[in-house]
């Protein structure tokens, strides 16, 4: 579990994309962060205070979070100067890039010296169970996609925001690397072991209050060839009571893969269903989000229309018009 | 890949059901072996000559081979010695243990000593690639079962033998520890992180001729919620153009779970089919596999006969009629 207060870093990040970790931390957890820090040459901005380290550790700051995405998936010696210099003024580090914190010699030196923690969030830290499918107390959402990328992590994150909004007791449930650095734990379940990926989805989604809810983000897709067996597991290890069924309808392609097409929601909702069943008989789609961010207001909303009519389930982007529609849903 | 012939050690196994690795090579591989090694309070024989370190090297033994599941997952000393010995004498080792052999300081040891290699085949050797379900060529059957241990893996090697015995180029691929002990190669799936189950499955599957048949032992179950993920892949990362379902009809619960029961083949099947056809819109389910083993000869004629009729799908057990029933299947 990472420690916060948060120092954002965005390092020299070329343009605002490059940024994205740092952008979700912004706008699911605005309060986690005290502030900013940014290098000669960042495009990236996320209106926040720009601090130095002395600053960051004057304001609180417990852990660095690696917010930007690095090129060529080395960590610059630039980088490199300031997060030593962060760990020896007592802050921890956290990232979620392919070049890992703990290959780094100096940074693995820095941590011994002063005690700090280097928080690799693409590695699991435990070891998982197996899991056992049994029944457990509370209530869980999760979001299965018809491809990998399409705004099952912030369908998530914008259903917990509006369930506590409205006084809900609801916690967002990371399983990969951005969502981790959001909400400062979870399992990247795309490194667990098979064999444990079910009871590490297990073990993120305990029992629970009665009146509780699980908002558990979703993994690749059932028709995404590399990656439906993480899907798999999430749908059985999560034993959700609602699916929340997330699209984006602009892609003509599934992601990485230009021979596949993704055959949509209207396929996706019987056969998530139906796997999900395996583990709760009484589980149901609740709502579809989709992901609008290539369409116009005008284009959006009549394609929001269309899916609700057609597939009778309530239809909403909840980045782009908020999350209330899909609560709603629950009745 | 295991250098063969082997000899197989069936240690101080209280009883045959703890040889089932022995019997398993002993059954699919019967050329592959020299002879047994047994030691005092042995119980089980796999009808084959035994031998010691000498003799079996003498015989041209290249790898002892762990045929027996080690009591409380401990190597002992008696076996230390005797392992110690085979490597000093040129072999090298391989077993399926839980206990690893490379965690065993003597073991270890006398590895680096002789240049004899340890061989723990539920560990990957090598680091697999991301899948991309692009179409391959050549045929592959994959085994799917309603649960857990019902005969998968025998299905597949009794169609490799059926298939060979007619002329046909076929391979069985291996994707648990037994099955890579008896071929000698394979992919421990269970054993491989996430993201790259289905790439392990592409990778052992390649191109081959368009007359070649792999025949993939499954694994796990899409209904054991414990497992399914790794099924899932195997489904999408082996692109079948046919799929065996595999039954074991006697079971009252699925494997390791009192609180769950299989829906069966009637419910497999389609399920099965519509996941298969994300990456093979071809694919067919082509026979049922049914393990009998807890069946009188009499009741499990009359339960083949039942559920060919009610699945309409050619119907046998292979290990106990033969596989010709399943390749005849194939037209």
């Amino acid at each position: 579990m990472l420690k916060q207060p948060y120092l954002l870093f965005l390092g020299d990040a070329p343009d605002a994309l490059a940024a994205k970790v740092a952008q979700g931390i912004k706008d699911w957890r605005p309060d986690a962060s005290v502030g900013q820090m940014r290098l000669e040459g960042c495009n990236a901005d996320m209106d926040m205070p720009d601090m130095n380290v002395a600053e960051a550790v004057a304001a609180g700051a417990k852990t660095l979070v690696i917010g930007v995405a690095n090129r060529g998936g080395l960590i610059s010696d630039v980088w490199m100067d300031v997060l030593v210099e962060v760990m020896e003024n007592g802050m921890d580090i956290a990232a979620g890039l392919h070049t890992l914190l703990k290959d780094q010699p100096r940074l693995v030196e820095a941590a011994e010296r002063t005690g700090q923690s280097l928080f690799d969030v693409r590695l699991p830290q435990v070891q998982y169970p197996i899991g056992d499918g049994k029944p457990r107390t509370g209530k869980r959402i999760l979001a299965v996609g018809t491809d990998c990328s399409c705004g099952k992590m912030y369908t998530a994150c914008a259903m917990e925001k509006e369930m506590r909004d409205r006084g809900m007791k609801a916690t967002f449930r990371a399983t990969g690397q951005t969502g981790i650095l959001v909400t400062g734990e979870g399992v990247p379940l795309d490194a667990v072991i098979a064999d444990f990926m079910a009871g590490a989805v297990e073990t993120l989604t305990p029992n629970n209050d009665e009146d509780h809810w699980d908002l558990i983000e979703g993994q690749g897709s059932l028709f995404h060839p590399s990656y439906s067996g993480v899907t798999m597991a999430l749908i059985h290890g999560g034993q959700p009571d609602y699916l929340v069924l997330c699209h984006e309808p602009t892609r003509t392609h599934m992601r990485g893969l230009p021979h596949y097409t993704s055959p949509g929601l209207a396929a996706l909702r019987p056969l998530a269903e139906e796997l999900a069943k395996v583990v709760n008989p009484n589980v149901k789609s609740m709502a579809i989000s989709v992901n609008t961010q290539h369409m116009s207001d005008d284009e959006a909303k009549a394609y929001l229309a269309e899916v609700e009519a057609e597939m009778g389930l309530p239809t909403t982007d909840p980045f782009r018009y908020g999350a209330g529609k899909l609560v709603d849903a629950l009745g």
